[in-house]
């Protein structure tokens, strides 16, 4: 996979996070390895096909998601339900468009399929991949979350 | 979405399962609704898109997916280690693509993304979509797994 893709992702996570919940996060180095565990509470799933085809997820703390859907929300919001898992639902689709927007620039075509939400205690999410697999995490003033993507070539 | 998608994703798992694992899953009555959590301890989850777009997920209880897999390798499963997760990427797919292949006698023409899969005690899977989501609960010797799919217009 291209290194060229990751800004995309990258920026695409800073931009909805801080129009969406009004918070700056801070990204810490990307990293690339061929198995990649995401560990969390509440994540987002979407799947990516089209010229590439690949998988993106977006792992949570619980904390970090209570006070990112806190903010979105504009009230307390103390438990994983369901209007937690339809506001990170919203925020894959938004992190996966804005991505897939940029990804054009370059002349790749990416649809989107919908989005998945998984919650669970110190869950993993483990992409099946034949390539790479890029991880981006993320510190908030309440606590981290990571992103993790790949594309490879369709047959 | 219509009823006749669900027979291909009923065979395709019914199929796959009895091909890879040697087992004859009994399938449970299928159910529809609007809000549906998979609840369990493995999961793959794959993105559909082209003429319709969705989300696919196959959830197995631990006893089920250590016995489908054990069957799959000849060999004693007794942990949810990386093993078991690509024999749950390698099932997903082959689900997907046997069901994608029978919509396409329907003129439906679905692409796959890679598959993603989720390990946690009693995680929960929600499929974020504006249509209803199928359900197709299935029957082991050794527990119980459940395929979950939806499929909406894409815009």
């Amino acid at each position: 996979m291209d290194v060229k893709y990751i800004n995309p992702f990258l920026t695409a996570t800073i931009n909805v996070i801080k129009t969406m919940a009004f918070l700056d996060p801070k990204p810490g180095k990307p990293f690339i390895k061929k198995e990649s565990k995401a560990l969390g509470d509440v994540s987002g799933v979407i799947g990516l096909s089209g010229d590439l085809k690949g998988s993106l997820s977006i792992t949570f703390e619980e904390d970090t998601i209570k006070h990112i859907v806190s903010n979105m929300f504009g009230e307390d919001i103390n438990e994983i339900n369901d209007e937690v898992r339809d506001a990170v639902g919203e925020l894959t689709n938004m992190i996966s468009g804005d991505a897939r927007r940029q990804l054009q620039s370059f002349g790749v075509k990416i649809d989107a399929a919908i989005p998945s939400i998984i919650t669970g205690k110190n869950h993993t999410i483990t992409h099946i991949a034949k390539g790479p697999i890029v991880a981006l995490p993320f510190d908030t003033e309440k606590g981290k979350f990571i992103v993790e993507f790949t594309m490879e070539k369709t047959k």
